[in-house]
C-alpha cells in the first residue's frame, strides 16, 4: 500500500515525534482562531456549515440503519439542534467492521498512519470551526474552549497517539534471519513478524468533550489495524458524527474501507454501552465518561482504556502571592464551569490558615477570599461567557441545588451559585459556582467527583494532616490533577511523591493567565492509570503497545547468506 | 544511585538490544554445557551443591517464616528430595515488599537494570549447573534441556524482559522544560516525569519449565521498580528458590532491599494461588500453568499477565520429504514428553492423504508412519533418555491411561504407551506417546491440552478443511505453536493469514535436527495473547509497557532560558 500520504505529513509528523520525545511545546495548529489562515472567512464557513446541519437528517452511509434518532439539545438557546442521526444494527456495524479489518491490517503501519495523518489535517482544515459550533452547541464549552481545547489540541493528541503506535509498531522488525548450528547440521530460518490487531474497538465519547479522548483512543486503535465503532453520548453526538464522516471520506479517498469507521448511536431512554461493550466481537473498549461505568467496563471488557473522574486536589500550605494563587484557583475552578475531568474540585488547607510573607493567614479568610475571586469572575457579562461558558446537563443544575443544600447542612456555603446573563446567548443554561467550606468528617461529601462548578475547602489539622488527606482521598476515590501551593521545599518534595504514589498529575505554585489544568499534547501525560480516575494514560506507550499483537511465522531459508 | 554494575554488563545488554532490534540468532551463554568454561569441574561444583541442598532446610532470611515445607520428588529417582522452605506469612511478604518499592522505584532506570543483569550473570556463572540439577529432579527435563531450555536460553529471555523494559523507560524523559504564551505572558514550565511502580508482582511459576517464564516475567516487573513475590509450583521449588536466593543476595549486596524478592510457597493440599491473587495489594499477576487457573486470573487479577495452554497444531498438506517432516514431528512429539506449551499435539490431514513427490500418501499410512517414527525414538534407551526424559508428575500418567481408553473407544490407538527403562534412572517415571487417530466429530477428546505425551491424527475433510479445523480449534481453544507442510505457496499464504488471525506461531517445511517447537531468546516472540492460551508475548513492549506509570509534576520556571 502507497505511503504517499504518509510522505505528504511527514514533516509534520517527524516534528511531533522531536515534541513527544522531548516534552516541549509545541502544536500542529495555531493556538488562537484568529491565527488560522483567512480566519474570519473559515469561521463563517463554519458556522454556515453548522447551520445547515440542524433540523435535518445526519446521512452516514453506514451499513445497518435502522431509522433515525437524535436528541442533543443546545445548552446556548435551550433548542433542540433537530439533527437526527442513523440509528444502527449493531450487528451489522461489527460485521462490517470485522470484514474491513484485513485488509487495513495487512496495509502498512506508515500507510495507516498516512491515511490517518490525512483525517487529522482535514478535521482541521475543513472542519476545525463547524466543529468549534457543534462542540459549543452540544456540550456548552466557550468559542475559544471549542477551537482550542477541543479543537488544536484534540487534534494534536491525535497526531501524539499516532506517534506512539508508530514507536510500537516500528519495535517489531518485519522480518529477520536467524541461523544457527543444530549439531554438525546448519539451521537457517527466514521469519517474518507481522502486527496482529485486537478486531473491533468501541470508543465511547462524553458529553462535554468529546473529541479530546476520543480522537486519540481512534488513532491508537486505527493506527495499529483495529476497526473502530464510535459511540457518542446522546447528548453531544454531532462533533463525533463530523469525525465519523471526514474518517469515512478519507480512508474510502484512499481506497480503504470506510466501514473501518462508524457510529452507534443510542439514546438515553434506551443506553446501547452495555450491549456493545459485552458483544463477542467488541476486542477493545475506549471509555471516556461516568466512575460507575466506567469500573463497570473495566471489569467486563475484554480489554479496556478508561478515563473516568475522581476529585481533583489542591493543597494550600504556605504562598508565596496567596492573592495570585487565588485568582489563579478561582479562574481554573470557572473554567468550563469545572465540566472537565481536570478541574480542581477540593481545597485542602491547615485549620490554623496558610503561611504567606505577610504571615499567616487564617482559613476562614482563605475560604473567603477564595469566594470573593470566583465570584468575581462571574461578574462582568463578557468574562463570564469567556471562562464559565454553558452548562451542558440540566442534571448538573439539580446536582449543584443538592449540594448547596447538603453543604448549608454539613458545613457553610461560602458562594452560592446563581445564573448568570450570557451577552450573546441570553438563554444559555448557566451558573457561577457553589463553594462549601466544610472537614474531613464530612468527607462523603466531596470525596467522589461533583460534576459542574461544585467546589469544597476542606479544613485539616494541619499542613501535613491536609497533604495526607488530599492524597488519601485521591488514591481512594480517583483524582486525575492536582494543585500545590508551597513555599516549603520539603513539603513539595513530599507532595510530589505523595502524589507521584496516588497518582495524580501535580502542578506547584502556578499563577498567572494559564488555567492550572490546562494539559499540553506531546507534553503533559493525561491521567496516570493509578487510581480508580482511569486506567489509561494519554499518550504513553501503554495506550497503544497492547492494541495489537505480534504473530509470527518461519520456515527454512537457504543456509548460506546471499550477502 | 549507580550505574556501576550496569557499566559492568553494557557491552552484553546493549548486544540483547542489537539482537532484539534485529532478531537474529545470539546468545549471552554457550549453547552445550561442554562449552561452559572449566565444564568439568563447574558440572561437579554444580552436582554438589545440589547434593548439598538435598534432605535439609532450605534457609531463605525472608520476613514471616511460620514454619518448613516441600513435597518435591525427583522424577528421575522417585525419592523426595526432602529440602524444607520456609513457609511465609503472606501478608509479612507484602508488607516487606511494599516497603522496599519506593526506593528501588528512585533508583535509576539504568541503575536498576545494572543490578538485574549482575543478578542474570550470577544465576548463570554461579549455578547453571546446581540449576541444571534442580531442574532435572524437580520437572524431570533431560541435562541437555535443562541446561540449555532452563538454564542459558531462559536467561537470554531474561535479558531480553530487561531491553524492553529499558526501552518503554527510556520512551519517558525524566525532564522537560515547557514554554509558551498565554495572552501577553510568557509562561515557563519545568517539568519532571518520573516512572511509577505498579506495587507488587506476584509471578507464578509451573512445575515442568518453571524459569523460562519466571526469569523474564521477574525481570521485566522488578526492572520496572516493582517488587515480586515468587510463588513456585509446590512440586518444581528448587530451582525458583535457587533464583530467590540469588536475587536477594545480589540485591542486597548492591545496597538494595533483599525483599524486593520472596517466595510464597505452598502445598497441592493447601494451595495459596487464590489468596495471593486476590490480595489487595497484588498489583500485577504473572502466571504460567493451568487454562482454567489461568482464566481465573485473567479475570480476578488486577493486571495480568498470563501463559496458559492450549491444543498446539500441525497441518500437513503436502511435503517435498515426508519422512524427514514425519521424522521431525515425532522427535519433537516426543521432545521432554511433551511436558512444554509449545509442544504439538493435534496432526490435521486430508483424509485423502497428503501429497508427495512420489503421489498421495494415504491418511492411514501417513498415521501409521508417524506412529513408527514415534516408536523409533522410544526404541533405543540413551536416546529415549536425552529426547523423552521424565514425567514431571504421575498425573499425567493417570491421564495418558485415559486417554488411551477413550482414544480406542472413538478413534484408532495408532500407538500405545510405554514405560522405557532409562540408562542412568532405573526408577524414573517414563512413558513414550500414545498416538490416536481420530476426526473431527470428536473434537472434545483433542481441542484442550492433553498435557503429557500424546497425540492425535486428525482426519479431515480435505486440506482446505484441515487448515479451517486447526486454525478454527486455536482460536477458540487456545494453542500458541502451529506447523505446517505444504509445497504449496498459496496454501502456505492462507495458513499463515489463519494462523496469524488465530494466534498462533507458525514454523514451516522445517526438517532436520532443530526441534520444530525451538523458540530463541531474542528472535521468537511466545504466545502471541490473542487466544486463549494466554494473554501476554514473552516478550514484546506490551509485556512491561504497563507494569509502571508515568506521574509528572510542573512548576514555574526561569522565563528566560539560560543557554
Amino acid at each position: 500500500m502507497s505511503d504517499a500520504l504518509f510522505d505528504k505529513h511527514r514533516a509534520r509528523f517527524e516534528r511531533a515525534q522531536q515534541a513527544c520525545r522531548e516534552r516541549h511545546a509545541w502544536s500542529a495548529f495555531p493556538e488562537l482562531p484568529s491565527q488560522v489562515a483567512d480566519a474570519e472567512a473559515a469561521q463563517a464557513r463554519g458556522l454556515a456549515a453548522f447551520r445547515a446541519r440542524l433540523g435535518r437528517r445526519f446521512e452516514i452511509d453506514q451499513p445497518g440503519s435502522l431509522g433515525w434518532i437524535g436528541e442533543e439539545v443546545s445548552p446556548y438557546t435551550g433548542e433542540p439542534l433537530g439533527i437526527a442521526y442513523p440509528q444502527a444494527d449493531i450487528e451489522a456495524l461489527f460485521d462490517a467492521a470485522e470484514r474491513a479489518i484485513p485488509r487495513w491490517a495487512e496495509t502498512g503501519a506508515r500507510a495507516r498512519i498516512g491515511v490517518l495523518m490525512e483525517a487529522v489535517d482535514q478535521l482541521f482544515t475543513g472542519h476545525v470551526f463547524e466543529l468549534q459550533q457543534a462542540v459549543m452547541h452540544s456540550a456548552g464549552q466557550s468559542a475559544n474552549m471549542a477551537y482550542a481545547g477541543s479543537g488544536a489540541n484534540a487534534l494534536d493528541r491525535a497526531i501524539e497517539a499516532l506517534v506512539y503506535a508508530d514507536q510500537a509498531l516500528a519495535a517489531v522488525t518485519p522480518a529477520a534471519r536467524w541461523e544457527r548450528s543444530f549439531g554438525s547440521s546448519r539451521i537457517a530460518l527466514a521469519k517474518t513478524y507481522r502486527a496482529v490487531p485486537r478486531g473491533v474497538a468501541v470508543c465511547f465519547s462524553c458529553a462535554t468533550f468529546a473529541t479530546w479522548n476520543a480522537w486519540p483512543s481512534m488513532m491508537a486503535s486505527l493506527a495499529t489495524g483495529n476497526a473502530v465503532i464510535v459511540k457518542p453520548h446522546p447528548g453531544s453526538v454531532l462533533p463525533m458524527a463530523i469525525g465519523v464522516e471526514v474518517f469515512r471520506r478519507v480512508l474510502g479517498a484512499a481506497g480503504h474501507d470506510p466501514n473501518l469507521v462508524t457510529m452507534a448511536l443510542d439514546s438515553s431512554a434506551e443506553p446501547l454501552g452495555k450491549r456493545l461493550v459485552n458483544h463477542p466481537k467488541a476486542a477493545i473498549v475506549d471509555f471516556t465518561g461516568s466512575a460507575a461505568f466506567g469500573s463497570w467496563v473495566e471489569q467486563n471488557a475484554a480489554l479496556s482504556y478508561t478515563e473516568t473522574s475522581g476529585c481533583n486536589t489542591v493543597v494550600l500550605e504556605s504562598a508565596e502571592d496567596l492573592d495570585a494563587a487565588l485568582r489563579s484557583l478561582a479562574t481554573t475552578m470557572c473554567l468550563f464551569s469545572a465540566q472537565m475531568c481536570t478541574s480542581p474540585q477540593n481545597v485542602y488547607l491547615p485549620r490554623g490558615g496558610v503561611a504567606t510573607p505577610g504571615g499567616r493567614v487564617g482559613a476562614d479568610e482563605v475560604g473567603a477570599r477564595l469566594a470573593a475571586a470566583i465570584s468575581a469572575v462571574g461578574q462582568e457579562p463578557r468574562r463570564a461567557a469567556m471562562i464559565l461558558a454553558a452548562i451542558q446537563s440540566p442534571a448538573t443544575l439539580d446536582l449543584i441545588g443538592r449540594m448547596q443544600d447538603e453543604g448549608a447542612l454539613r458545613g457553610r456555603v461560602l458562594l452560592a451559585p446563581r445564573a448568570y446573563g450570557h451577552p450573546q446567548f441570553p438563554k444559555a443554561r448557566t451558573s457561577t459556582p457553589l463553594l462549601v467550606q466544610t472537614d474531613p468528617r464530612q468527607g462523603d461529601l466531596y470525596r467522589e467527583e461533583r460534576f459542574g462548578p461544585i467546589g469544597f475547602v476542606v479544613e485539616c489539622a494541619d499542613a501535613g494532616d491536609a497533604l495526607a488527606q488530599a492524597c488519601g482521598d485521591v488514591a481512594r476515590h480517583g483524582g486525575l490533577t492536582a494543585f500545590l501551593y508551597s513555599r516549603d521545599e520539603s513539603f513539595i518534595a513530599a507532595a510530589e511523591r505523595g502524589y507521584a504514589r496516588a497518582g495524580a498529575q501535580l502542578t506547584i505554585n502556578l499563577t498567572g493567565p494559564m488555567p492550572l489544568n490546562f494539559a499540553a499534547a506531546y507534553s503533559d501525560y493525561h491521567v496516570t492509570g493509578l487510581n480508580p480516575a482511569g486506567n489509561a494514560s494519554l499518550t504513553d506507550l501503554a495506550f497503544v503497545a497492547g492494541r495489537f499483537r505480534i504473530a509470527q511465522s518461519r520456515r527454512p531459508a537457504a543456509a548460506a547468506r546471499a550477502n
